[in-house]
């Protein structure tokens, strides 16, 4: 990666490039505005099977040949990509096995993207040639900066191939149908299997199923994407080893476990696209920027996909107002990212996107969105030191894809509308709110760099975490857990001899039953030190044990009983929510807790609504949320590198502004 | 059932009881916590059937033995299963046409429960098969005290045998195509069949489809499954014929007619499991109870299933708090029950009921539910002289799944939110408001007992319904009955001459349409005393012709016409409700009527939340269903059998307390 | 059709008659009730196919000569329709692939109607059959007055028939796959076809699908069913042409072109029912009627279905009270119908539309209903100098189905919830409260008659639509505009530099970009004479450049930009609404435009609620809507046609009154 940034001179700014919807004549027009726009790095050919192989085993280079050539004649390198996101309807033709077969057993059919089952056979050999050509042709094209290995892998198929595949896995896994039936409680309904062959994916039936099956499943189709990436991987590297690899991940995407996937790239990389119609999307998008800088531990990560303005996907479509596009970019630098680029480069005429904005808009190189581009690639060049340089925070917060699958893709839990992305926003809004910078871990994660662990709504984690996490404790971390933890085994067996089964040392009280709240159902809380907050949504009738109450309710049937936790383990501090308070007030308690474990933030004295980071130790990011100048104190000086000029004490920004200064 | 009776000592006690599930090690703590809980007997069994028949034609009866064996050792009778609800997966392997097509056309798969089609041979042969190596080995076992036989008849299935056995059930039916067509008014829009062979089940096509074949594959596919029962009960029967036979019916369950199953079965049973998160769910269990005695003409019922605790089939699952659990059980008793059981003895680790609550729950014999059911046992075996006892009633109310069925499963009413539960519950619940003991009744059952029937929307009714209600009214009795009934045949057909087709000279009036009201729609009603009250949802425009108004529309295009209508008719009085009037005027009326019908209550000084009733003329049941402790008055002095004191004038009850007292 | 109006005397007065639902005496009765009724018209057989040929080429006419020479006998005359939107069950037995394949992937099956894929060669072979046989014997039977083409065409279809039958609809238009590609922008996630073959319907993907690809999908569904009304009509022609030919329509139905059906009937025909708990349905339908009397240029169009009350197709079916009914035929006379027709005679006992009310509903000749039927006949004779008249409007507006898919059909708009019809009554109704004649133009009309053309959200416009609407402008038209027009050409494909594509000199401005607001936000918007207003739901980020501002917005990020333009283009006058303004300020903007383009009223003193419009320049119908009565000042004295009195000045009208008034 290190080459991949000195190439382009540091910040990769560009975009997805589509130039086989367009006429040559419009090619030379692209690279002159793309140069005017700064752009120095371009996503090629991601859906460009049909125009590379029109014909099986027909392959038309030439068009790629010309535009690589055009593109690095003018200085602008190639982000090129393996097209098997979207394969030719031909081999649909000849091959309608390979649509995925969806949850209601139709085949999904051809005019999208995204149209085959990733344990296809067929549809992997394909693949595999195609990369295979394209490798051979364009390895040591002078063009070539990085391998865009498909794009946002995602089907989950319920292909006869997908059964096969499932079995296999299985049977890795497990070893033994013993095991399986063990593992997955098949005593219970009298669903024991006694043959592999008998095991199929389970989209039917769409009654209530087995909560490990459909658990392993959800593992098996992350693997199964995972599989057809590293085999495009080896086929590219096995041609020249020194280009980087990686493919585009998503938002809050639930269907792959991107820790597995994060070791087989050489970076990770983001498609996001921030609602502007949701005034909080820049905090979520905060959260995704810690967890993709966290991935590869620390390393930078690439912005790949954002939108210049509106999107079309959605029901209602905002644009960006001016300076939000400006300001989200500078956001995801501000949290690790090493580039900015957007979809698309030009916008499309027709098809199903012709409504995404683009980097040159319909309305051409006059509209605002173009000059707003231009005006950010000048800026990115300005700050160009901030790449390769990282970031360090003294809070880790566990994000597990695991335990998201067991709250929401199985059911029959006490209640069965818990969000894992709204509790984990939940507890990171507060953190952010005092620009108290956070980590992100894997169950099996290094905490020892960390002073406190924030645990959201655990309620299936293995065995690796739950040591993890006592480990943690015991040697004096803070860990911070909320209700409904700990619960489950990995096949989403209730841990035996009460709740909370992994945790009950941990946060020092054993759990009776858990009792969710009635809708508008509220409690008062009352807390140690006589202030009260209202809870909801959740109680738990626990007993305390080694554990002291922080808070107690104040009213119902559980009147007394703590409501929040506070446990002394090994030289670690607990402090366990076990119902949910009030945000301000959870909020209050969780900023407390990480204070008391004394993590201490440099801009204590800046509002919430001014983001605060600082990269490489550095390079502090300012930035105003707000539509109101705010000025704030600085921690030190230096130069906004924006401006150039010296700043000290304190900067002003303006709505929607924001200053990168470099420390004296 | 009376050896069955003296055999438990009383009152049964237990639950589901799936040693399957658990190693060996943990029957012999689960026989000891049973008997420490009173349990004395368990249903077993009921999802074994992979477990008991692991390879086609192989048999493992061994565990079963030693379980059996084990319980009986220990005084606990078993009411054994046939495992027919989950057939094992090798059985759909080899016979995937086994599996229920759903109403989208794909087939429910394997991976949860009721996975068959019960018109197919195959599954009856298997399920006809493994029953019979019950039946030999276990008939005789000296634990066996009753069989179960399956578990919560109900797939729908649109299999091609479904439709071979619709025809066949349609031709003993009809007997002719010509009397079908004519049946099912197939005239309109051209739908004339010309063999049987062109039949088809309905679930296709999704489009407005003819109202007659969907209720008749309403009636087909509630027979089908009671020949599934039949099937299996003869088999048993066959072996040895002084076992009790029964199978577990379901609350409000639309899709088995209970009227027709009932008379196959030695005891009728119910799951039930009231929500607690509902204010109203112990009076629509009421109800149930009260159908449930009635469905044997007043013969004991069994409480086969219920939660000690929360479920976790919903999407919200509220605990019952301390008190509930009991109290429901006892008002299960109150009303002819003769045994309080549950799902099920031990909480399962994992699998999809992994979260309902258990007699023994995850959280083991130091749990609050473990000790409430252990003081229930306790308490149940002092109730043990109710077992056997009837109840008697005055009032009477239809209850028809033909008539639920045409409300609700066919399309094209004039308005098509129609509820049947709803309506049922809105004229039972004022009735249970005051104390007043209700019978259910069928179209053909015995009216003789009554003094008041009640006929709520009996939109289709067949001939006989219509036939007994005149008869009835003719004798003297008292018919209350609301809007939109007797307006359709019971094939669906609208009955001539006008509306209400079968009741005009019952009621006195002919109506000239009906007229639904626009939403939020409301009316003033004037009674002739002068007093008014509002009325919505639905009109009807009405003109007297024998009856007179009690109550008129004061306002709108209907001013001055009929809302509530009085008829006699032969000796009899009936009171016709031809709008939705609010709620506690319309309670006001009916209560009115039925005390003007001769129903005396003993109970009229005790407030509505304190269920009252009388079991064998000698138990008075008094439950305190609100959070305020109340002081009852006694309709006579006895006994208190759980504490033994002798009572008097009165009794306090505690929030969510109850009383039971023997007469003196 | 001449020939036809005189041999009903005029107006035609009937409904729809389905003597196979009924025994033979019941014909008597029947034909006694219609002359009782004023009935001189009845549509026969729509759904007797199956009464017709029983089996496969076996016919039984007997009925039909039976019922048709009563019908004769009795001075009533025949709409004989082919039977052919309900094939018999034989049909679909032998050939099930006739069964149109649904969106899902699941047959539609039988036991409803419109079970037929329109591309089924079978499917047309056998319609062509029992056409020919009902031509071959009735063409000249004396009661024969007009054809009636099967019933309400409808279905979409996605079976394999249909993919052939769809490439050689696009081998047609395209003539290359070049072409197609090019037109379907295919090189767009690269789905560029290569060979004809591989071109399906698009039922599947599920997901996303090619917008493009949806849209010739919809013109080839359309005209799929055009060609099975063609084939039917040219039969029956082939026997006799001097016999009118038609099919009838539905209201506001998205799936035919009926600007492409029309040319090809004899006549237009309508079958609406507005609901009567709708309180603006009489305005939409009044839009219809006028869409209906522009198909085939303002040649009388016949109301050939409608309630007599209540319908049963919806969730809540409130009857039309008292008056409603009539109102309503009259206010179809009003705007250009020659016929009063229902559906149906005489209310079916079973079936799915045993709730639909009739003329002679199932309370009989004594009911409300049948008195206000043959009130209304009695009145209708008095109206028959109306018949053939036309009627002239100096206002156009644009309807368009290419334009209605655009916006609703395909996928990816910058907000995916625009209705067309809800823009179009918006445009419409302020129109209709004036009492200003509206005809209705397709993109290709003549615009000369006019000096007003409304265009309600044309995203989706054609060149000769664009071209013609230029030229009416620059003719000296006044064009009002609104949002989001002239954006893709017929191929969904935005057209070239910027926004508004087609229209950018016409409005005399560029949109830089579309600004969809967020639900409730609103802005204030300043009129140049300083009044302001409030707007919603979009804006548009505009830059004058030959037009003027009408109203700025006043507040927001837009704040001084246009929101409402005024641009004069060549004699023309253009209004643009950049923005959905607040209802009434919209209406009054509107309705000045048209005031100043010359349009005059004569009925500027009638409330809105009275509609007032002028047939043949002679007949006055004014028709109260309102619960109230109301003096109405009249534009000339002349006779009232329904009392035979002479009015001058004015005239009062109860509630749901009307007058007809022949000038003096």
């Amino acid at each position: 990666m290190a080459a991949f940034r000195s190439r382009v001179g540091g910040l990769a700014y560009g975009g997805d490039y589509n130039p086989e919807q367009w006429d040559p004549a419009v090619w030379c027009e692209d690279v002159r505005l793309m140069r005017e726009a700064g752009v120095n790095v371009v996503s090629l050919g991601v859906f460009a099977w049909a125009s590379l192989e029109p014909e099986p085993g027909t392959y038309e280079f030439g068009w790629l040949d010309e535009v690589m050539d055009l593109l690095h004649g003018n200085g602008i390198a190639v982000n090129l990509a393996t097209p098997t996101a979207a394969p030719p309807v031909w081999l649909t033709q000849l091959h309608p096995e390979v649509f995925p077969i969806m949850a209601d057993g139709e085949p999904f059919g051809f005019g999208s993207r995204l149209h085959y089952d990733p344990s296809s056979p067929i549809y992997r050999r394909y693949a595999a040639a195609i990369t295979t050509k394209l490798a051979e042709r364009y390895s040591y094209h002078p063009a070539l900066a990085m391998w865009h290995i498909s794009n946002e892998y995602g089907p989950t198929a319920y292909n006869p191939a997908s059964s096969v595949a499932f079995r296999e896995w299985l049977r890795r896994r497990y070893g033994s149908l013993d095991a399986l039936n063990e593992a997955w409680t098949t005593r219970f309904w009298g669903q024991v299997y006694t043959s592999w062959e008998q095991i199929e994916v389970p989209n039917i039936p769409r009654s209530w199923s087995n909560p490990a099956r459909r658990l392993d499943f959800k593992r098996f189709t992350s693997d199964a994407l995972l599989e057809c990436f590293v085999a495009e991987r080896d086929i590219v590297r096995s041609f020249r080893d020194d280009i980087p690899v990686m493919t585009n991940f998503m938002r809050f995407y639930r269907h792959a476990d991107y820790w597995r996937w994060a070791p087989e790239e050489d970076a990770v990389a983001l498609d996001i696209y921030p609602d502007p119609a949701d005034p909080t999307s820049h905090i979520s998008a905060a959260f995704q920027y810690d967890l993709f800088r966290s991935l590869k531990g620390g390393q930078p990560w690439m912005l790949m996909e954002q939108a210049a303005s509106a999107v079309s996907q959605w029901k209602l479509n905002v644009v960006k107002e001016p300076g939000r596009m400006r300001l989200g970019s500078l956001q995801a630098l501000s949290r690790g990212a090493d580039s900015v680029m957007f979809f698309q480069w030009r916008a499309s005429r027709g098809g199903q996107e012709r409504f995404h904005s683009a980097m040159l808009p319909h309305s051409g190189p006059s509209s605002r969105t173009f000059r707003e581009v231009t005006d950010l690639g000048r800026e990115l060049r300005l700050l160009s030191g901030v790449a390769g340089t990282s970031m360090r925070a003294d809070v880790a917060m566990l994000f597990d894809w695991n335990g998201w699958w067991g709250l929401e893709e199985t059911y029959g839990l006490p209640r069965n509308d818990f969000s894992y992305a709204d509790t984990v926003m939940r507890h990171y809004t507060p953190l952010w709110r005092e620009h108290v910078p956070v980590d992100v871990v894997s169950t099996g994660g290094d905490l020892s760099p960390y002073k406190v662990l924030i645990v959201p709504n655990a309620y299936l984690i293995d065995d690796v975490g739950v040591a993890t996490i006592h480990a943690f404790a015991l040697a004096g971390g803070t860990v911070i857990m909320s209700f409904f933890s700990g619960v489950v085994d990995s096949c989403n067996r209730v841990r035996p001899d009460g709740y909370p089964g992994a945790f009950r040392e941990l946060v020092g009280a054993r759990i009776d039953e858990y009792w969710p709240a009635r809708p508008s159902e509220t409690f008062i809380v009352e807390f140690t030190d006589g202030r009260t907050t209202t809870a909801s949504w959740w109680r738990e009738d626990l007993h305390l044990e080694t554990g002291k109450p922080l808070a107690v309710y104040h009213d119902g049937l559980l009147a007394g009983r703590a409501a929040v936790v506070e446990n002394g383990f090994g030289s670690g501090r607990v402090i366990y929510f076990a119902t949910l308070l009030e945000e301000s007030a959870f909020g209050g308690v969780l900023v407390d807790t990480v204070r008391m474990a004394g993590v201490r933030s440099p801009f204590t004295e800046v509002p919430s609504h001014v983001e605060c980071t600082i990269r490489g130790d550095k390079y502090l990011f300012l930035l105003n949320h707000s539509a109101n100048s705010t000025t704030v104190p600085l921690p030190f000086s230096g130069t906004d590198l924006q401006t150039g000029t010296q700043v000290t004490k304190e900067i002003t920004l303006v709505p929607l502004g924001s200053a990168v200064i470099e420390r004296a």
